[in-house]
């Protein structure tokens, strides 16, 4: 691309910065930002690569809010607040239409998620998206994976498995007679093309969380980085796990039904543990418990998700 | 990709972390690190994407070694010290012997640059890199590209034009007679594989700089840079610009000398201005002055390099 269209891009972004804590936004040579006094620097980078995590068909809008949501739900995770993120961009060409479009989830995701856009890079190459985003958590206060104690409960919030679904539909895997009804589809598709990073948690995540991971790889696959960094191991009730009325809906048999809410790994809802004490406040599901051992026991079959110990 | 493959990617990166600021490193949702306390946080991210900023016959070795250097650049430009950066790490596939030599660059930047991986993102597509490079600085102290004033004096470190020799070395442009001898084609290579991030500058920038950019786009583009946020002239003086003995033996011309030194955008070198007053070290060369109007003016026709203004 030529100079020109590199500038058009950077027109796009210039107004998606801005902030009290950003000293110095887009425009020089690095970016500057205040990390709160007290507080460490929380960091985490996340590439959506065409064709590997979204189809070509994605909207530019979806495709940016989605890059941002997901990058972000890892601070969430942390226990971290939002403070800004930078984006490198590598993009086919400077089309106008796109570039409207990618700008607008950009904004929205900026607004959504209190994240200025700080800094970034745009490059000329195949379709590819890096998000790294920051936050800050008050000293040695982050909610990392290896808290997890025996006696400790397992939650989950939201419901898991929609974005799994979205998936199936976007892939033309549900046809026919299967064909959830246009509302359904429309909500599931809406899970996966607008994950919310789950921020509305941090406070009690902080507060309670004694580990905690948001859910990239599917429960099953996340929930056994919990227990290996926690050296335990972890129990799951599959009839506790918060399943939509949609998903349900839509999904053509039982067994598929629990391959997305145990196998999806596009939902970015978060998993944590918590002490037995802990009030369960609304919107938090328990799934299950930690227990001393290694590894994650399900009381159901997990049809080939691998590595899992079952019980009952 | 397989999780195995990812997994096997993983542990080349495993040993690149540590140091007394990061109090979480890779194997998290996110990286935790320590902003001194007092400073600022600065961020800089920069991709490298094949076939565009490097040939496929590249060594893994110098490509990761080079993509880590060009975006420390952008900290040293700032006068930040380094604290740590992510990678994200886009490839075809899980080929050990290019991921060992990748690691083994990674490993050197890490060492020479001061610079621990604190966490990233590995996902399979078309060979891309982007480096987020986090550094920080006393309070309102970063060196920006806004602060030149009439009556300071233009500086620049190194030498120009050796990465621009390099390259169209690599691209079969300079041949037969005109070939250079081997030792001279080694260092200008190096200089192309192997940029050094100036953070020997760091201490002096903080003290004196006005304004600082790091040259990525060429002496004549970066230069327009400092001009333009600054609300400046910058008249440069060709026969003070600082170059190689191996760059004066390759070029074919005068004219290709002066495009490659003024053109050039792969040297990482540091421009910056500094009061007239100033004692200006060995290493560092004054190579014209800040006056007032706007634009780059300099002593030579600068062959369709277009937009700059020449004097005499």
């Amino acid at each position: 691309m030529a100079t020109a269209e590199f500038e058009l891009i950077g027109r796009y972004f210039a107004s998606l910065g801005g902030g009290d804590r950003i000293a110095l936004g887009i425009g020089d040579d690095a970016a500057v930002f205040d990390v709160p006094e007290g507080e460490q620097c929380v960091v985490s980078t996340d590439t959506q690569v065409e064709y590997v995590h979204f189809f070509p068909e994605t909207l530019p809008e979806d495709i940016a809010y989605r890059a941002v949501a997901a990058a972000a739900s890892d601070l969430a995770a942390m226990g971290a607040s939002p403070l800004g993120m930078t984006l490198a961009l590598t993009l086919p060409e400077a089309d106008e239409l796109w570039l409207h479009g990618f700008s607008q989830g950009l904004a929205a995701a900026v607004r959504d998620l209190a994240l200025p856009l700080m800094g970034g890079d745009t490059t000329q190459g195949p379709l590819t998206i890096t998000i790294t985003v920051h936050g800050s958590v008050p000293r040695d206060a982050a909610v990392t994976r290896g808290g997890a104690r025996p006696g400790d409960r397992l939650c989950v919030t939201g419901t898991l498995g929609d974005a799994a679904a979205a998936l199936a539909l976007q892939r033309g895997e549900l046809s026919g007679d299967r064909l959830p009804e246009a509302e359904d589809v429309e909500w599931l598709l809406s899970r996966f093309n607008r994950p919310i990073a789950r921020f509305e948690w941090l406070s009690f995540l902080r507060a309670h969380g004694s580990a905690a991971i948001d859910i990239s790889d599917g429960l099953l696959a996340d929930a056994e980085h919990i227990a290996a960094a926690s050296g335990v191991a972890l129990t799951i009730d599959s009839t506790a796990i918060p399943l939509s009325d949609a998903l349900r809906r839509a999904a053509p048999s039982e067994a598929r039904l629990f391959e997305w809410a145990l196998g999806g790994g596009d939902d970015y809802e978060l998993l944590c543990t918590v002490p037995a004490g802990c009030q369960i406040p609304d919107g938090l599901a328990v799934i299950g418990e930690v227990v001393v051992g290694q590894g994650v026991q399900i009381d159901r079959p997990t049809s080939g998700a691998g590595g899992y110990a079952h019980f009952n």
